[in-house]
């Protein structure tokens, strides 16, 4: 891959993590030069997503600090490189999880980038010129345009953040299983929270009858009231999960805390489809007999293509879905951080980059 | 449900085991009078499925005994009620696993009565009538025609019995996924028994890449120079476990004993389905990873519709496909069920019933 962009010459204000404390402090670096094919971002928000906290605790042992976290960017184009195309300066965009693929492959070449294998993330990833990359926790960003989207006009870009995450993450299931196409169907979202309560909205967008199941009844009112789903179920309440059984054509499952697929999967009717998005630590455990007797699949998918992330984004604008925020300036990242291990934030913490003073 | 035919008066000759020990000895019971969708048939041979031991040892704790197992059915039409459509006396047939289902769910009524939650199998069920289902170890079968397939007159019968389960079990899946009328596919099929075996012959027959994966290096000459196979992993290895990876497109696990998916989906390319129709007694370890890295699937299911059961008949009549089988006396059940439950079949018993003696 050729090293298209050598040099780092550009000083960049952010907050990072710098060892396993996973605190974040103010944290000056070096960004490469606006290449051919990049733009610069001027970033305006950028959401927390539950993976920066892996990260910057590192959690899964493959961090490489200092980490500047973030994949949830948005902001508004300072400079274009001559080979880019369909963005100038200006221009309300977005930056999600990817920073590179190797765009030869036959996912790359199907827009299903994502599933490349040479990918490479936003933050503490390798780009194709061996410099770690840095994310949205900062003043500006160099992207090269193939992975960076457009904003509709008509969405506020600070709820608009999340979405290029926890947004698409929940929009490509729905789009795979023809969803978002076809109207009618019964659709279950297990968990309401920064996934769940998009995916809801979307569901509900589209046309679809939506329950949603939870571990906690306390959430019934806002899931139905406010997001419009049409039913609830709490998970732990087996009267009310046996009297649904064979009743969802789909389920979407939000949860990365350990839980029981079985008496999900039964909620399923006849080749229905349970499609997980998060991963917990431990293995489920997986019976068999509920697939077997009722012909049922598990699917599993992380975040989508670029193109299918801007179409996430049209769809956002077409019917004003964005996600429900709460909007922090940089020096309560990690009180934020701190709320969200807690599941302590409805529904998603978006850091107001510019709002940001010289000394945070 | 009406009962249409509650007379038990016709006198039949068969073997059944009457306890936990699963021993099998002749039996004569009865069995209801010819109803007026029902036909009666001349059983000329029966399988020996898996299944069959686990009723007969009552390791499911769910025998009803005596119970008279078999249900890989072939025989010939002796009688026929006044509202059957479709069978004459003399036609050759099979009957598979299922004895009755409501007939009026959506889907009993789009073609996948397997999936009816009223279904009841063709032994150790419980009728319409409230009569316990007798199955294919006997000499005369009384069948509701809606259950019965022909057989196409170019196969042997003998060979045909086990198509009615280990058949359409692995050309269900492969119908499901649109493999029966493409070709080119890479399919994976995992153990090399009785319904891996018929896998093999119907993805070669489909006109696919087929890949065999055993944990018997032993099976490789088999695999490829009489089953055709295109190549044979071993499982256990993992250098070539690993040089396969991302290669299948879909893979068929046929093994009922308790392994680990987690490297068998490796296996499998981005939007690839494993599709399982055996069932461990313990619950499988499934780690979310490799779905979610792959957008992957894991899909159950059994048997297949009576619809598809014919067609899958008709599809081996065109490519000739029947099952490689070992065709015992009825005197020798007993040994044949001690081998099987060694794995010591290649790859199928079928009972010669024509064969019993008045003693045994």
């Amino acid at each position: 891959m050729a090293e298209t962009t050598p040099n780092h010459t550009q000083t960049v204000s952010g907050w990072a993590a710098h060892d396993s404390s996973g605190n974040i402090t103010p944290y000056t670096f070096k960004r490469r030069d606006n290449g051919v094919n990049d733009v610069s971002i001027e970033i305006l928000y950028c959401g927390i997503c539950h993976t920066d906290i892996h990260y910057v605790k590192n959690e899964w042992g493959i961090t490489r600090y200092p980490v500047v976290p973030g994949h949830e960017i948005v902001g508004v184009v300072s400079k274009v490189g001559r080979e880019v195309k369909g963005f100038k300066e200006g221009d309300r965009v977005g930056v999600g999880c990817l920073a590179a693929t190797c765009l030869e492959c036959e996912y790359c070449k199907t827009d299903q980038e994502n599933y490349c294998e040479k990918l490479e993330f936003t933050y503490n990833g390798v780009f194709w010129d061996g410099s770690i990359t840095y994310g949205g926790y900062s003043k500006m960003l160099v992207a090269d345009y193939r992975y960076v989207v457009h904003v509709p006009e008509n969405l506020p870009m600070d709820a608009t953040a999340p979405l290029l995450c926890a947004g698409v993450t929940v929009f490509s299931p729905l789009k795979d299983h023809g969803l978002v196409e076809s109207r009618g169907k019964s659709i279950g979202i297990v968990g309401l929270g920064g996934l769940g309560h998009v995916a809801v909205k979307f569901a509900k967008a589209f046309g679809h009858h939506v329950t949603v199941i939870s571990t906690s009844p306390s959430k019934e009112a806002e899931a139905k009231e406010r997001l419009g789903a049409d039913h609830f179920i709490v998970s732990s309440n087996p009267k009310q999960m046996q009297g649904a059984k064979r009743t969802l054509d789909f389920i979407l499952d939000t949860v990365s805390a350990e839980h029981s697929l079985l008496p999900i999967l039964e909620l399923l009717k006849v080749n229905g489809t349970l499609f997980i998005v998060g991963a917990p630590d431990k293995p489920f455990q997986l019976p068999a007999f509920p697939l077997i007797f009722g012909k049922r699949s598990i699917k599993g998918g992380i975040i989508g293509g670029i193109k299918e992330t801007q179409e996430m984004l049209d769809v956002c604008g077409k019917h004003n879905i964005t996600c429900d925020i709460e909007l922090i300036t940089p020096d309560r990242i990690n009180e934020a951080l701190q709320r969200l291990a807690n599941n302590d934030v409805r529904y998603r913490f978006v850091i107001d980059i510019a709002a940001a003073t010289s000394n945070n």
